[in-house]
């Protein structure tokens, strides 16, 4: 594509990105003592996974998020969050989203999107009354975590795939990732111990009021900058965006409190929210994600542990939760052809 | 400002921002046993601040940005990275960024500036010869870490002020605050032990090549995302941003790889970049820190651990590094009147 620039050469690998096809030089310049042991960099791991490391999307568990300025595609996390899963699809189903809006976008934090009437009004009711919930609920049990058990019938049950990160956490006893997500989870608690989603960037939460069953789902956010993780266990997730995150994130930031929106005009339409399994084929994303629980996993979390670009310097050696972001990439249209079977 | 809003008001609650009026309800229910220990919020600790809790930025190590969409207020940290500071100011007096563009915004990562023209070209040199580095040097040696002793002379030498954050962290041995940076060290390092920047969020650094000399401030980016603490002892850091953040983090993502922009017209010009001191007065945006080495700030780090604010169902308890913003304000211009004496 471009032609070799020498000086940008450099600058371009000034900091990789997960998905960066750069590879790995031979030799790694270090400042210290410690040198990666062997392995492979993030764009080796990824080259050398099978067909069957990835899965698609489960249609009847995508969202399409349409703005003016593109699409975001969200996975639901029908595991972690049934009864809110259940509420959102429903909410979708009826298309109460369309015509609602983006109301908030606070730097650093989340973009929040819902009805707008739902907060009153400046002027005294002028944007009107708060658009039916229709068949869904109002307000639902918090689903804030849940036990390590597949079902809540204890601790004989199979528990959820679980691939530990390996390095500490600062607000969890043990992190890693199920299901293609970031979680956390703590064996002691209670019976079978507990498990929960993470506020690392792009994950969906649900806004709630001041008590634990006020959110219904029918009130989104997303993470746009530096984790939250104070956020984890104090509201409920519900899945995360899996493509078109700078839709949301480059939004004009709201000048109000919190990042709200302050004049109507400000507010950004939502054209539609639309289920995948309700959307025809030619219009879905057709996306597929890494699965966690194989070793091709195992092998990225290390590569990005050791970072062994050549670029770097200073062995990292350790890895935070958030930063491992979840592989994506369109689904290959051609049939995977094993190159040593030549 | 606005009346209540009783479905937005719980809204509103959702997520705090450091600089939130909202106060802390009496009762805080938990869904577990721990209650947070007595203490104050985060907005209670900035109304408790007094005068003497905040300094000014120096007008001669900050950096005012100016973009077509607003203007960025940078800090530099000459404590840390003397030399590229030294360098930068160099820079900037020869006027050598005017006119110049930011190229790269990649989604939660950085935004990067500097030289169109250091990079080649598309079209084989249409974009003209790099802009001369005048009496600005091209290389420096790296400024990735520092002793923590205040000089090089020794263990003797008074250590650099340092407010521990009192929680772990995935990446060092210790991590903190030092005049109003968030930084880590390891005090069994060398012989005085090593202090060192961190790329928290707004953290400004200096693109460089794959040596450790290979850069010298002309290319700078700065953090947007999850902190990218991997790069830390990677790169030189230099300062933060302190105003301005969303003028950045809103910029458009560059389609091409590591968020380049792949056409030169997606480029945003630089206005121009100039030190504080070489501003006249009225155009100096007259800000204050709060110092991180004050009662004032250890407190911010338990309000920000412990979360009083009523919303919060599940005392947090953890704080880490990259949570705990650095408050800025407009220096107030009426003079402080102590209430308690009236």
């Amino acid at each position: 594509m471009r032609p070799s620039r020498p000086v940008r050469r450099s600058v371009h690998r000034i900091l990789l990105g997960v998905c960066s096809l750069v590879l790995a030089a031979g030799a790694s310049p270090s400042l210290g003592a410690e040198k990666p042991p062997p392995g492979k960099t993030t764009a080796q791991v990824l080259e050398a996974a099978k067909p069957s490391d990835w899965r698609p999307l489960d249609p009847d568990f995508t969202l399409y998020l349409t703005l003016p300025g593109g699409r975001v595609v969200i996975e639901l996390a029908p595991e972690f969050a049934p009864l809110h899963v259940a509420n959102i699809r429903q909410l979708v189903r009826q298309k109460y989203f369309d015509g609602l809006a983006v109301v908030r976008s606070q730097d650093n934090y989340v973009v929040q999107w819902g009805d707008p009437a739902a907060e009153g009004s400046e002027e005294g009711g002028e944007k009107g009354k708060p658009r039916s919930l229709g068949d869904a609920k109002a307000t639902l049990p918090p689903e804030m975590d849940r036990p390590i058990a597949r079902s809540e019938k204890g601790a004989k049950e199979e528990p959820l795939p679980f691939t530990p990160l390996g390095d500490g956490d600062v607000y969890a006893p043990e992190v890693g990732f199920t299901d293609g997500l970031p979680v956390a989870r703590d064996v002691q608690a209670g019976a079978t111990g507990r498990t929960w989603l993470t506020h690392c960037y792009a994950m969906v939460g649900v806004g709630r009021g001041d008590t634990a069953d006020s959110g219904s789902g029918a009130e989104l956010y997303v993470v746009i900058g530096h984790s939250p993780r104070h956020l984890d266990r104090n509201v409920t997730l519900v899945g995360r965006v899996v493509q078109g995150m700078e839709v949301l994130s480059t939004l004009p930031r709201g000048t109000g409190a919190l990042g709200f929106y302050e004049d109507p005009a400000e507010y950004v339409p939502i054209t539609s929210i639309r289920l995948g399994s309700d959307l025809p084929d030619p219009e879905r994303a057709h996306l597929e994600v890494l699965r966690t629980d194989t070793q091709t996993f195992r092998d990225l979390i290390d590569a990005r542990r050791w970072r062994r670009e050549g670029w770097f310097l200073d062995p990292v050696g350790h890895v935070s939760l958030c930063n491992v972001p979840l592989p994506v990439r369109p689904i290959p249209t051609a049939p995977q052809v094993d190159s040593r079977a030549q």
